[in-house]
């Protein structure tokens, strides 16, 4: 038995303290540990496995798309990053300084980069010359770097993973295409990878990324009615070109400045998921990004024919591509069930001497706990099955929290109401697009403007806060 | 035709200016640029893929050991750093500081990681308690930085992209063989997929790795006869555990200290690959790391039939596993050829009407031009005979080199009198074990002792600058 080995201890119900419980669950699945350095942390093997496979996907979809894979120095010349006006005001209050190097000062400090515009604008200066040269389609899979004052793992930290996508093209038009196209490929990722609904649309003036001419994002809702937002994409104009002196010549010869757009999305997608489907058992992972899809318990291994057995399927299992884990250790089995239900392995095998005498198994999926004896025939159809159950569970789940907490509402007092009522979520409300009423807003009733959304509502109608007419409906949130 | 797309220049020759040469492939190769950090570089898209397939396979390779990936924070706190004796003075003269975060002075200067021994031991403090937590297998791909003064795209910069393994062991034993399972992967690795021939072995004391207690080599010899180390691998005994305080107890309750390993290799290889096999057209891929394996250039590519039976063999070789460039640009075949032994492609495929007639199609090999008449019906067959014909004519012009250029030699007036006849290279010489003497040999004729290679020459000798008995062959050489 498993004398050694830590028993699984509880954590904090979900509904007793939110933070409380997300702390414990990255915690005790594994995913993070703290170290030394401030506002930075540890992606232990568990965690980091669910970023690779997340790079793995995305990645192949980037490729598809045309996109190559470049990487650019870690480091920003003071005098670079001042290049474009708007974007240095963004990000200068927020960037981590080298002023030695090899115990010499340097001559100029050097910031640890936030985000590569200013480096990607260089190197297309001295790359890009003619339209042949169009459209140049690069990514980047690193660590960036932002001093944040308040930190939480996966959700803000000051050293991040992320992909940023810089793109120029010759046109405004392919440049908001591409915009456009690697929003909606974020949202379907989310969505059909993820199991998690998003809403998507431009975001307001006052909430522009620093230098762009128009960001759009995707907006997730968290368990505890907060948003989230799970990536961006943004449509620069020819502002950073003509500021790096980016030209190229068309077919007649004639100079032009390039469009340009960058897009990302973070670890934060990690958080995103742990906050979105996990439960008072721990984590409860979509099957396309599981470490571990399906764990196999042996019941009394001890029993003859049990492990090996269990062993066989393994075998079978892995050869159909799924990515499966045996747990044979001398652990009980009611500590394994608890171990992987924490680490939201979305499905489970049983198997003891009994199922194996009726050519059977037991299959029980993390988010529901249901069970299904299949038989060994046609074990890999079956699993196949219940993991397209358990993407199917999750986002009907994760839909109906969103649907449900989702209001729309005409006056402040109308959301000040459903906040108190309902709790936190999302309100969409209609907007003149003041500045002023936006803020407002936000102070008055602790939602901000989260985006506007493509979707909609058509009819007329009055600015939530001033009572002027009003087209735009906006969503707004508390967000992390 | 191609009035806008730049002509392919030519570069230095290769005996003319070595240095200026690799300079030259680098930059028309397309595999880096320069960026206004000084001692950084872009990796582009081209160099970029290579690195990405020299990760894709090193990374399976570590998995199939039982390896796990983790991820590290960027900064180690000088106070951190400063925990081994060793390994803070080895390090310390050549890091690079983050002084200021978000404007403000920091309590503690952060050094960007240089290497990560000193964080993944704060973190195996924490993890590792009893011996059912050994042995930890983990790695990590990432940059590190390290303060050069002199720099050189992929041999030496500042910021370089590697991978760095961390492991812990219950046993010295246990260590010691992680160590030599690492260098031999490495070496298999360098011999079989780069068609690199290496000799490991131990380094001598003076050039062990900060805080190690054995430091193991693969040294490679380059085309101008100098060497270059392709990967290390260090076995640190319990000096790290002790310092950082990592114990753990074995079954009967009583505690140790974990031994130690940990072992890398760089965007060196990438250095090593183009020294070893290019030529004067430029460089020369072996086919396991080609970003394109196979480029098809069409051949009076406006005649009917030609483009479509093009992109046939192209969707053809793709679907066998092939990575493939159909190029049906208007530049003229004369320039497609010179452009994609720039590149280094090892397989050109040209087809054109009369081989069309024929069913026919020309396969040419980048590193000895070899040109085979081949049937369209068992081309995929044909390709992978080609493939395997590059790497082993790369293998053996890389092996002749070395062998050519290796000499034993008894005394330092024959060390000198080889380098000046032979040039550059490898010399094997019986050395009696003193730092003194090594550094006299350096001093004296130039060549600094790369390793102790594991196939001695048993013969009884005398240390080729002392005269003293020495059991010990080393390998000497210049080196990058």
């Amino acid at each position: 038995m498993a004398q050694d080995k830590k028993l699984v201890e509880s954590i904090t119900p979900m509904d007793t303290d939110f933070a409380q419980w997300y702390t414990d669950v990255v915690k005790k699945a594994d995913l993070v540990d703290y170290s030394s350095v401030k506002g930075c942390m540890i992606y232990r093997p568990y965690g980091y496995a669910i970023w690779e496979i997340i790079q793995k996907i995305l990645d192949a979809k980037f490729k598809e798309t045309g996109h190559e894979n470049v990487y650019m120095p870690l480091f920003i010349p003071e005098s670079l990053l001042n290049k474009e006006k708007d974007h240095v005001e963004g990000f200068a209050p927020e960037v981590a300084w080298v002023t030695l190097g090899g115990n010499e000062p340097l001559t100029e400090k050097l910031c640890v980069r936030p985000t590569s515009e200013t480096l990607f604008c260089e190197h297309y200066a001295n790359i890009i010359t003619s339209w042949r040269d169009l459209p140049k389609l690069y990514n980047q899979w690193c660590s960036v770097v932002r001093w944040e004052k308040t930190t939480r793992p996966f959700l803000r930290t000051r050293e991040f993973l992320w992909q940023e996508g810089h793109t120029m093209h010759a046109t405004a038009e392919e440049a908001q295409e591409e915009t456009l196209r690697m929003l909606n490929l974020y949202a379907d990722f989310c969505e059909q990878e993820l199991a998690i609904p998003v809403i998507r649309g431009p975001k307001t003036e006052s909430d522009k990324f620093a230098g762009a001419v128009a960001t759009y994002a995707i907006e997730a809702l968290m368990h505890d009615g907060k948003a989230l937002q799970a990536g961006t994409s943004h449509y620069f104009g020819d502002g950073f070109a003509r500021a790096f002196g980016i030209q190229y010549t068309d077919k007649n010869n004639t100079l032009h400045y390039p469009h340009q757009t960058s897009w990302g999305v973070t670890t934060r997608l990690i958080g995103a998921i742990i906050m979105t489907h996990g439960d008072d058992s721990g984590l409860v992972l979509p099957p396309a990004v599981a470490p571990i899809q399906v764990v196999i318990v042996p019941v009394a291994q001890h029993k003859e024919g049990v492990l090996e057995k269990a062993e066989e399927l393994r075998g079978r299992l892995m050869a159909a591509g799924f990515r499966v884990k045996l747990d044979d250790s001398d652990n009980s089995a009611g500590w394994k069930y608890a171990e992987y239900e924490m680490k939201g392995v979305p499905v489970r095998l049983e198997i003891g001497p009994r199922d194996i005498e009726s050519n059977q198994c037991v299959l029980v999926a993390r988010h529901d706990r249901k069970k299904d004896f299949v038989s060994l025939d046609t074990l890999e159809e079956a699993v196949k099955e219940k993991l397209e159950a358990v993407r199917l569970g999750l986002w009907e789940k994760a839909k109906e929290n969103r649907d449900r907490r989702t209001s729309e509402c005409e006056t402040m007092e109308e959301i000040r109401h459903t906040l108190d009522e309902k709790g936190d979520g999302f309100i969409l409300a209609k907007w003149c697009g003041s500045p002023e009423c936006e803020e407002k807003v936000k102070a008055e009733t602790g939602v901000g403007s989260r985006c506007i959304p493509f979707r909609q509502d058509k009819r007329a109608g009055v600015c939530v806060c001033c009572g002027k007419p009003a087209a735009t409906t906006v969503l707004w949130a508390k967000a992390y």
